[in-house]
């Protein structure tokens, strides 16, 4: 199954997805935490209000989510661009809940940063609280995946050894634009995720190649916090960034940065 | 004015301290994103229900903040006892609303850390939407101030350069009794903050010596993100952190651990 959170007018909705529609859940109006997977399941569906989904704005899958988790460095030849040794446990750092956007709305390029850089990533979202969970157990706890672009300010993420001033930039990480549970995508190690810029592949990459797989990392969050539903894992980027090129490619007004996974979906942003 | 979240039996209540009584904010359940500083100086006070505050539980101050900010570094002699440099920008990172407890819940000590340390902080609380602040207006978004314990599993906080598994273990970071408004509180560059281990001074500093004080913090965090109401901002730590005595003074269960700041106000808390 497939749903999304989605503005129809001034309405917010969540919706599960049939065909190229939007049919609203009863009584939903936004993914988060308090629809668990099994929520959605059993959601009764208002079919008479069925949407076309070109007549809807898609909201962040998530608009209110209690955590947004990324992991850092978690592709061995985006290690290496970045100069960095390979990880012996994951690199979680956090961004904020509104540090989000909408599948396709515009990223906030904010004046104060002059590099301003693209992570295509593969985006878990929590569907049950887990906490202290093994890894052989950390796939009942996802709801499904969707799409992120964990755009980065290098220069402020630089200002210091933690990263979070150049992460959480306010409306600058689109996330979405659907929730594809796990029975619908299948292996989550056999996706392939891909970046666009200006109609130029940056990064196209299995997520067979991450260092530490989604289980794993649901796992290893799960031993020092309860997850709970709504929360994002952003998996970590690939190679391919712009800010390790020779010269840099980096972002600012009118360019227009697509992250797609095949058999999940596709965001497409322009910055602003 | 000093503001609370408490509960009464099962009632989580907001209450306005009046001497050693307090008065619940009608219509107000918690203090939070919902609860900003004009809001809670206009509620109207139920004194016909006011509670001696010896009849309440101090939850978190602010139960379900957007954001738990901490600030890392932020007095000399921590940085020099931490064998880092003095940064030149403030060092962000973050925990979650559920690593919050009340000022004298029980902090839970994780089997899995073996190296749990304490960090008295004096703790901000916003009270107005911030971005783009100057540091000369900065305290006209600020709520007041409270007292932290950042307590932190350095054992974890070190498998990474990113500290988020050693600083977000839930219900571990005792935040509160009460919001302190700065008309009450006076400078916040003149107070002194003590943290007691079983009865023994271990840190004891003024917050003047702070690398990066309050106004430079809440205006440098806006720049990249709005500050909301009742979001926390832990303002660091001084020196005499247990993880860093010959031999290392660290937390373990039945240990009791006290947090104050004078005209603040005081924590303790018991490891379990």
């Amino acid at each position: 199954m497939r749903f999304a959170s989605v503005m129809h007018g001034e309405t917010p909705l969540a919706v599960a997805i049939e065909g190229d529609h939007g049919v609203p859940l009863v009584g939903i109006s936004e993914l988060g935490v308090d629809t668990p997977l099994s929520v959605l399941k059993a959601a009764s569906l208002d079919r008479a209000g069925a949407l076309p989904l070109d007549a809807i704005r898609h909201r962040p899958l998530v608009p209110n989510p209690r955590k947004v988790i990324c992991v850092g460095l978690n592709y061995v030849e985006h290690v290496h661009e970045s100069g960095r040794d390979v990880p012996d446990y994951p690199v979680f750092f956090t961004k904020f809940a509104n540090s989000l956007i909408g599948a396709f709305d515009d990223i906030v390029c904010p004046p104060e940063s002059e590099t301003i850089d693209y992570e295509g990533e593969l985006t878990v979202v929590i569907g049950e609280r887990a906490r202290r969970v093994s890894r052989a157990d950390a796939l009942d706890y996802v709801a499904g995946v969707t799409v992120g672009n964990d755009v980065s300010m290098r220069d402020y993420q630089n200002k210091s050894h933690q990263w979070l001033q150049g992460k959480a930039w306010e409306a600058a990480t689109p996330i979405g634009p659907q929730l594809v549970t796990l029975d619908e995508v299948g292996d989550l190690s056999a996706l392939t995720l891909r970046t666009t810029v200006n109609g130029s592949v940056e990064q196209e990459a299995s997520t067979s190649l991450m260092i530490f797989d989604v289980p794993t990392l649901v796992s290893t969050l799960s031993e020092f916090t309860t997850l709970e539903p709504g929360d994002l894992i952003l998996t970590g980027t690939p190679s391919g960034v712009g800010f390790r090129r020779e010269p840099p490619l980096l972002l600012g007004a009118g360019d227009v940065v697509i992250v797609e996974v095949d058999g999940v979906g596709r965001i497409e942003n322009t910055c602003v």
